[in-house]
């Protein structure tokens, strides 16, 4: 039996279940980055400066006049059927096969990804994550008390040679991985891609350990260069669950996720959705139908892949100036995301009271591990700042960095400051 | 451990888990009642018509002018400060007090349900409902796999001398519930309300048996005669959990409801909040501050209980035309139910399908029920249809059960039609 919240909140005897891997004293801390003199790279914000408040205004007056009383009403559980036909097309976009009937629509992916923990997981069971991983992803299966497997990523995407390895280790138990949850697009947090080779490899070390996949793909279409790689579901239908969202290429404020899965797997989630809040909100997803339907949304996606790019570019520009030598980092090709390693000595957690002092803010790479790892790693989020502020914002972090490097030295630290090869941008190991 | 959902869907190995008080057979019967020729005296539906496009056109562009970028961004998860607010002067609207801080918002009472049994619910713990009760907060519990006891209700609400009952016998196994749910007000489905004296006497056991209640008021403001009774929360804040919504007051497609609790139990709520959704949509948070701040919200709710004192009235009306002497029904002074028990030989559920030929649904009491009761009882809506509808929606009912009772007594049964006084409107028992 899990150990739940006690009845007795006069008695004080909380039991913690819910668990969050940002540590209360981390989250205190990163509660003040929305003070304007700090220049937080540490959010994962989409710049929704880029959406005009007049096609907003358009969209609902069209849905006002086309049935006001339908949008203030309670909708179907699986989601605005209109809305399923332009989620088609959004996932087409990205040359992945979905019917309407395939779907079931989410408040964000977050809710997919608790409602998938609830059905899926008992005390115990065990599932796979890559390591780092999505901190939300992480939050909602430890709500559920898995035993987490983190399978390490390079450059490549997910390690399918330790994959391999954790599948007959968990099959020699005569144990199995409930699911293998993976980013293969411009990871949260790391950055990187899985490569086609990987991708048709998970696919079929899945198969052979029967086990399903969780493809959670929030980033795909905001790719700035290089030719996209197959979705997993467009590889093996029946063998995947695929989280899409529309809070980066539309508005994260509408809270428009989606299912697409199998339909006995929909129909039990579908459930879970009833019991989890009855439907999303039948105006934002009326809203949303109107944008996706008769708005140039592609074009708007360019314009912001091409803020993007330029952020991410000013990002890179900057590391190379003032951490060249002493941190590594990853190169994303989209998304959000730049994964920075420091040397190991160093520990971000503890370094982030010296950054906000100098006005800058991060995620340190612990919150991205479900149980440790990452100690000397941060997420850097390029996707909100502007150039400028971005590149300001690296300068002052380097200092910090620099100056934990000079006080490790006088503390007598003597290595050579930049980590290991052997664990590509220390996302192996941890 | 939980039986889960199987990993095994290629194996055609699902384990049901997640549970649904409505058989899928009725929710098929159900699912045609969206039918134009069909009376649906089924659905909770509010009337959203009463609404007018302007207001809410007015209300976008007013959130839209003062700030665009943030009504499509993430939000925190507790909430948008401001609404907290408008929320707590709704809530003083019935004279129950409340702080902002004191408030997590959620995707409508709903989710706060399903995260009260999330943190709260060990698999066979104890809980305390009504019966019947309110179908989607039994889902939510249910999914959780407690021990739900069932007390029945009466005209003047829960029977509390059954509850000291109940209680009693906890105590005696060295077990005790973890929350006792009520909906005090114009009950779902039974249409009662919980008299002032019941209410003391529920606090007092409640803090005899050191358990938590929750309050779950969608209908409080909804008043259509007498006065208003003090809501628990006002009469011991520190033992009861208020779950409050704007779907029945402003507009169920906002998804917009909230919790208001002692503070160590909104923390545990609110990591649990995070997970399922990281937040609710800013988006419709916006929305609704303006139009709660700025608006005349108080006189919309007037314009509503007119309109639905005078469909209750036409359902009274019809039923007394029509059932009188065959079957027993309540008498709501607020909401949106009226509660038939019709005699005992009837099967609700088995005469939903000639219902539905006979063009009027409504929804079998069996499923307010966790696991039996309810069998000759039903559930009516009087929110929804307008008042011609409600009363020939309720003379083609009536020939149903007339029908039934021929059938009945050409088959032998020899009885009184009328349920027994005993237990009074058949909610005793079941």
């Amino acid at each position: 039996m899990s150990p739940k919240f006690s009845l007795d909140p006069f008695e004080g005897q909380y039991a913690h279940r819910t668990s969050n891997m940002l540590s209360s004293e981390i989250r205190d801390l990163l509660s003040v980055t929305a003070r304007p003199d700090i220049i937080s790279l540490a959010g994962g914000l989409p710049y929704t400066q880029a959406l005009s408040p007049e096609i907003i205004l358009r969209t609902v007056r069209a849905v006002l006049e086309e049935d006001c009383a339908a949008s203030l009403q309670y909708g179907p559980t699986d989601g605005y059927a209109p809305l399923k036909h332009d989620l088609m097309r959004v996932m087409g976009a990205e040359g992945t096969p979905c019917f309407p009937e395939d779907i079931m629509i989410t408040n964000g992916a977050q809710q997919g990804l608790e409602l998938i923990a609830k059905v899926f997981i008992n005390p115990g069971d065990s599932i796979i994550t890559e390591a780092p991983s999505y901190v939300g992803a992480l939050n909602s299966f430890l709500s559920y008390q898995p035993r987490i497997h983190s399978i390490p990523l390079d450059e490549q995407g997910l390690r399918t040679d330790l994959l391999e390895e954790k599948l007959g280790e968990l099959a020699r138990e005569g144990s199995r991985a409930k699911f293998i949850y993976v980013v293969p697009n411009f990871h949260n947090p790391a950055g990187v891609t899985m490569s086609r080779e990987r991708r048709f490899r998970l696919l079929e070390l899945a198969h052979r350990h029967d086990c399903l996949v969780l493809e959670d793909n929030p980033y795909g279409l905001l790719r700035f260069e290089g030719d996209p790689e197959p979705s997993l579901r467009s590889l093996d239908e029946g063998r995947v669950i695929y989280l899409g969202t529309l809070s980066k290429i539309f508005a994260a404020g509408m809270r428009i996720g989606w299912v697409a899965a199998p339909h006995p797997i929909l129909d039990k989630l579908l459930l879970a959705k009833q019991s989890a809040d009855l439907c999303s909100s039948t105006f934002t997803q009326m809203v949303a139908h109107r944008y996706f339907a008769g708005e140039d949304w592609l074009g708007q996606v360019e314009q912001l892949k091409e803020i993007y790019r330029g952020r991410r570019d000013a990002m890179l520009e900057a590391l190379e100036e003032h951490l060249e030598g002493i941190a590594r980092w990853t190169r994303p090709q989209g998304g959000l995301f730049v994964w920075v390693t420091l040397p190991a000595f160093i520990k971000a957690p503890e370094m982030l009271a010296a950054a906000i002092d100098a006005k800058v803010a991060f995620v340190p790479g612990t919150g991205f591990f479900p149980y440790r790892g990452g100690e000397n790693s941060m997420r850097l989020n390029f996707s909100y700042a502007d150039e400028d502020t971005i590149r300001e914002g690296i300068k002052r972090l380097s200092k910090v960095i620099k100056r934990e490097l000079s006080l490790a030295r006088a503390f007598g630290h003597d290595l050579d400051p930049l980590p290991e090869k052997g664990g590509p941008d220390g996302m192996t190991g941890g």
